[in-house]
């Protein structure tokens, strides 16, 4: 990977399907790339979904490949007429779409191995942008491609993290978020006021607060700091830690 | 709820939250709403997943609810300095923002009743633009708001639920889409293309094809019928049937 802290990398997700919007197919692709970019350094901005909809998906695209470092698309890619992820891709960048040779050659010797016919529907797989480069894919066959800063890949969610594998490695990378998390046995309306003072104090850190019920039931908060600097990152977290300790103290009182 | 079959209904989802995008947080409130939507027969059209950031957020709101009936937000509308989506509604909407009289005696009765103290941060969970009306919340207390065609509602998935529960007798609906699932028995790519023509001679109806793997491990393919017209559903359906019927004999002749 090539990593360069000069600047950050960045990365927005375009989830393309009718079907999550209609609640049929939960969508698991979001919160594995989330990760996934996270792990790698480079700081995902936004997540659209949108339906099979040519318009739709043409003016996400071209909102987000222009707004980010990289725009990562899942589904639309396979053999059939609601697939129409590579068409709209070629119409975003305004380049001609062809049967790429290379991704006809593996669709074949697949259909070849596997006892299937090489169809229409198939030949509609080898579909891409002219320029793309392949993304592989180990587990079903038909790849996904990546053209300029667009990088397409299948829906389902095995096949997506395989192709994610495949283009990882090639992948700017920022500096790396670090993370620690605190937990503030505390309301979040406790301590509130107080972790807003510290966020202001701490400006090159990132710091979140998220309730959640504990194992008694008793409402909690976990506090998340974030920092690409590891100093500044433990400085935030110990004035948390201090701030938590002068608060419940305060409570105790009262 | 206010059935009108003469225009569908729309929505979108507006998630607000670094840790979604961080992957911290996994969303389950998506595909929640999602199926609630379909259920309720509003068709919801777009999704977006945003940070904590005030452009961002107000963008991603003027574009959302000039396009849609509706815009259901959730997330950013806690006690600390990083839930900032109530000032980020009343700047979409260039309205002023104040502590709502009625969410703040809704949460002094609940500070009272669990010995918390009414502060400063409790305090901020009043803000909502003037004009609002308060989306009542039956888990934690501090309420949601609705103003305009913009629902704004917490992160928290069990919150979320509750407040979805609260709106949804109040929401104009469209006339219900039906849908039926037929299990092809057959890999996409082997029907991919007699199913596009079947999607062509039935218009007014919704085909889509989800391929999964069966529980041999098979490649096998689902097919959906959406339509809101149970006849033309029944059509289409039927035709669906008759060409898997035709494409698995000429696949057994071959």
């Amino acid at each position: 990977m090539n990593s360069d802290s000069s600047k950050p990398v960045t990365a927005a997700v375009l989830v393309i399907g009718d079907e999550i919007l209609s609640g049929r197919t939960k969508d698991k692709n979001i919160g594995y790339i989330a990760e996934y970019m996270t792990t790698l350094g480079i700081d995902l901005k936004e997540v659209r979904v949108v339906s099979d909809d040519e318009a739709d998906i043409v003016a996400a695209l071209n909102a987000l490949r222009k707004r980010y470092t990289y725009v990562f698309t899942t589904g639309g890619i396979g053999p059939t007429h609601d697939d129409i992820t590579a068409d709209c891709v070629a119409k975003a960048f305004g380049l001609p779409i062809h049967h790429d040779p290379r991704a006809v050659a593996i669709m074949a010797e697949r259909a070849a191995k596997t006892g299937t016919e090489m169809n229409e529907a198939r030949m509609r797989m080898t579909r891409m942008p002219v320029g793309s480069e392949l993304v592989l894919n180990k587990v079903s066959g038909a790849p996904g491609f990546w053209i300029e800063n667009v990088i397409v890949m299948a829906g389902i969610p095995t096949v997506m993290q395989g192709m994610l594998d495949e283009v990882a490695p090639k992948l700017k990378t920022g500096v790396k978020m670090i993370s620690e998390t605190i937990r503030a046995d505390a309301r979040e309306g406790d301590v509130g006021t107080e972790l807003g003072l510290v966020a202001k104090a701490n400006p090159e850190t990132m710091i979140g607060s998220y309730p959640f019920f504990d194992e008694k039931g008793d409402p909690n908060t976990n506090i998340v700091v974030r920092a690409r600097d590891p100093e500044k990152l433990a400085a935030a977290k110990a004035a948390v830690e201090a701030m938590l300790v002068k608060v419940k103290a305060e409570m105790n009182k009262a």
